[in-house]
């Protein structure tokens, strides 16, 4: 029971090659990011950010971009997978079209910051634990092998 | 000798029907402004936010969309009139196309922000002065007529 | 009973001053745009350009920037008026606050468009009829005065 | 003697944290993709793909970022490394702060497009032997070990 959220590809997202601009599609994970604080987490990232000062920008990321998207399409994008590290969190994401093929893979690593001293710090246990029993759901449910 | 900002339309900057996206030019016309701070006024804008806590963001626009713009188009975003007020500073640009033809005028309206505060304040004499020597210039230069 | 689409500020939709970056409230509007088309037109907007090949370009805006939005506002951009001419079509539109305060109003002229020779042409009758019955709709049920 | 695109950190390529949006990384790649056609290659990037109907969409990226980018930092997006296949070639970045600090590295993979079959096609033997040689030029300075 993964969670997806659902966006759609807009006028704007279109490139020179008539399909979407490949940053847009990073744009469309940290979406997806805000997303699942708000309806996994049950926290709004802004708040997040805001009152507990703290954020997960990203430090590293691998991207297999399938297939183009166009102008019209609904997407989902897909937290497939988390890993937690001390003070990292590790997401993969999947985005798919809505003939249930795949757009793009990624694997994105984030640190836990402190946004005040701009420095690494734990994660909070609170969120520590949400991730945890996310990943685990998720990992509970894919195919062996 | 109005100054210009030479910039180029790149290939993210296009959209679903083959032209630059319509709120680009919003931002074309403040890198014009972050230019004309660096080569008229003589001090960087980041300088002036992040030093001097002061900023002149939006509260009022017109723009018109005289020729569409596409992929590689080499343009002048033009400042071509300034005119000021006690809290406020009112920007007239043009783009220029290459071939010497217009593809958007815009008239700007900005007001002069604490950037702490988030209210409004009289602009520093030192940058006051500096835009009314430009704008008289300009407006010096213009046709009768 | 005027259309508004729900949106909400994104993380990347910051500039550096903290507030959303104001060409986005442009795409704010096309994207209002595009969920118009699909919720009260009943044809979906890249339908339209890429069936009938016609579209909507912007000639002329207008806003009034009202209050600064931040990264997890969630914005009500309200479609509050419409009137047509022979070839445009110009949209009044309204960014509304949760708290009910407005962010900003826009007026954008926008021409009927064929895509494939660039050039200004008559709105189809189907599209005519069905903005007129919206913009008819929306006028009588403004207050007088 | 690598090429390197200098570029600025615009006021709107920042986000809610302060520091450059990390999709924004991903345009000023391909800016500095569009700059090494002009000053490298010869050939601007929008007559190869107008003209040439040919095209170099990434298909995989890889990218570490190291330090931020703040608004007014001036940077440098070095084309450090390219590697050819049949129908392939691999960018190898680095983007580099003023003070002569990494921001991020990046591996971006591209594959040669038509861009009317939209189908894989072996590179133009013009472009393949530009790419080369500048491949060959770069590799013969890296340092050894």
């Amino acid at each position: 029971m993964s969670f997806r959220a659902h966006l759609k590809v807009r006028f704007g997202d279109i490139d020179h090659a008539g399909i979407v601009y490949y940053p847009r599609f990073l744009h469309y994970f940290h979406v997806a990011l805000e997303e699942f604080f708000t309806h996994v987490v049950g926290v709004e990232y802004h708040t997040v950010i805001n009152e507990q000062r703290f954020g997960l920008p990203s430090v590293h990321l691998e991207i297999d971009f399938r297939r183009p998207l166009r102008f019209g399409d609904a997407i989902d994008v897909e937290v497939r997978g988390l890993e937690l590290g001390t003070t990292s969190v590790t997401w993969r994401y999947a985005v798919w079209k809505q003939d249930g093929t795949l757009a793009a893979e990624a694997t994105i690593v984030t640190v836990s910051l402190d946004m005040d001293a701009f420095t690494k710090r734990p994660l909070p246990a609170w969120l520590h634990d949400k991730l945890a029993a996310y990943g685990a759901a998720v990992a509970a449910t894919e195919p062996a092998g």
